[in-house]
């Protein structure tokens, strides 16, 4: 097929949208913020906008939507977004074919994109599986096995997030208690260092204006021993979240993405240490362990690729 | 291809070896005890007069092996065989072909070859995907995807045994701690009692001759309420594993085999109270858990199962 790909991320707040070539080249980029808690038609409109800024319905191909949540590839119905809730039951497959026509149009799960677009494009071209893990406010994944994304049986596998790492540890936000974001996240670390406030008022911690990892970083950067040690057991966990990964599905490579990587200073080491102790030799001396290549722009691509191999 | 195919499954105390025809039927049946602990050549001695006991070297087709380990696929070695110490690095390709000329071989771990025979004539038969967890004296897996096993790059994949559940949690004989088998296995059972009895000589289970998952089972279906809090406690723990199986593959069905298996009646509704309050209700209610049918011949099926392939 001709024409030009559009990749459209839909996140909690802000629309990332890029243009693409048949073979997979970015030629522009469009992204603004917008409300995802408003409306289901506003949020369309929205995705319209970043659409026509970068394309013309004419030389369109075809159409890759990125989103979080559960996604009915058959009825083409978002069926569970939790950060997007009026698209919950959105039908978006026949709006975008009322504003684009009968084009290629594919919607998949963000963190599925962000694995395709680091798989086909970034830290893991080249190699036969990868696991990605997108460390943020909580932890997504994607798992590419021979190629291709798995899915499970009703679209719900590559949950890493909330696999159990401490059975009866810290509650979830799923219900699940010591799930992998539970014990290593952006909100799992907010949650730990406002217990350090509270408990010790003359913290540095509690000094903050607010209590964010990026804030976190900056006091472990001045040697803060209460935030160094908060990426330190952060990274004991997250190297024991990655050591049930190699000792499960040994892939080819782990790539990391996500707001918290840029702390990988203060945390990489203690996971390293945890996940050579955690799995097996064969295992952690066969799987690689790396950042991602393509920052924020890795859903935008993957959400394209399964056009591209159309 | 003509004739017939002979599958072998070296375990830990016996030989178990099956004759089947090529569309995977089941003709005839051999099981003797071995010395493990002994020398490659006798444990190749043993598997020689299995299979003289079953064919001919006219009719031969092809042999399929399984053996607890990790295998070379590549260069006909097994690199790694825990229970089997004096095969590793035995060349088992050259000596089978010494014996019964250039046949198809197949060596597999035996998780794997048991995960394959309940997928294509058990448990599994008629699923996209299927976890096979097998409940002994440790817990072994093999995941079959998409019709295929899961071996991972280096080929130590599925080794959900040694999926971390309890960060901190009790010792594993891999070196590393809460690993699901530590948690919920015969060895973790039989070590919690053992400290039951230590603490408690008044106990029921430190009167038991011998501590073994049996004698649990015995006194628990006699309602003593440390066998039935073992029992419910390692329910729990095997709940918590299969939720993170679920989460993470979300396979079409999860199927336990092994010697545990027989206690079901004392962890079953644990384990699923377990996995339905830890794993997402879209990931429970779509994963089907189940039992094996196959019974101890499940690993010997799939033994051969690449070789009808072929």
């Amino acid at each position: 097929m001709d024409g030009v790909y559009l990749g459209i991320d839909l996140g909690g707040t802000e629309i990332k949208a890029a243009r693409f070539t048949r073979d997979g080249g970015r030629e522009a980029e469009e992204q603004f913020g917008y409300d995802a808690q408003g409306g289901a038609e506003e949020i369309f409109a929205a995705l319209l906008s970043a659409a026509s800024n970068l394309t013309n319905r004419e030389s369109l191909g075809g159409i890759g939507v990125a989103v979080a949540g559960v996604f009915d590839p058959e009825a083409g119905i978002i069926i569970d977004s939790p950060n997007i809730q009026s698209l919950n039951g959105f039908d978006l497959r026949s709006r975008v074919r009322g504003a684009f026509g009968d084009i290629p149009l594919s919607v998949m799960n963000d963190a599925n994109a962000a694995a395709l677009g680091e798989y086909f494009a970034g830290a893991g071209r080249g190699t036969a599986s990868m696991c990605l893990l997108t460390l943020g406010t909580g932890i997504g994944s994607g798992f590419v096995l021979g190629g291709k994304i798995w899915q499970g049986t009703a679209s719900v596998a590559a949950e890493a997030g909330h696999m159990c790492i401490q059975a009866g540890g810290p509650a979830c936000h799923c219900g699940g208690q010591g799930c992998f974001e539970a014990c290593v996240s952006g909100w799992a670390l907010v949650r730990d260092a406002g217990e350090i406030a509270r408990r010790n008022p003359s913290s540095a911690i509690a000094a903050l204006p607010a209590i964010t990892p990026a804030a976190l970083s900056g006091l472990a950067a001045g040697e803060d021993k209460d935030a160094l040690a908060l990426w330190s057991e952060a990274g004991r966990m997250l190297g024991i979240g990655i050591a049930n990964l190699m000792n499960l599905l040994n892939p080819e490579c782990i790539v990391m993405v996500g707001g918290l990587a840029k702390a990988k200073e203060f945390f990489y080491e203690h996971a390293r240490r945890a996940w050579e102790a955690q799995a097996f030799d064969r295992a952690h001396e066969s799987t690689e362990v790396k950042f991602g290549t393509m920052g924020e722009w890795a859903g935008v691509r993957g959400a394209i690729q399964p056009l591209l191999e159309e």
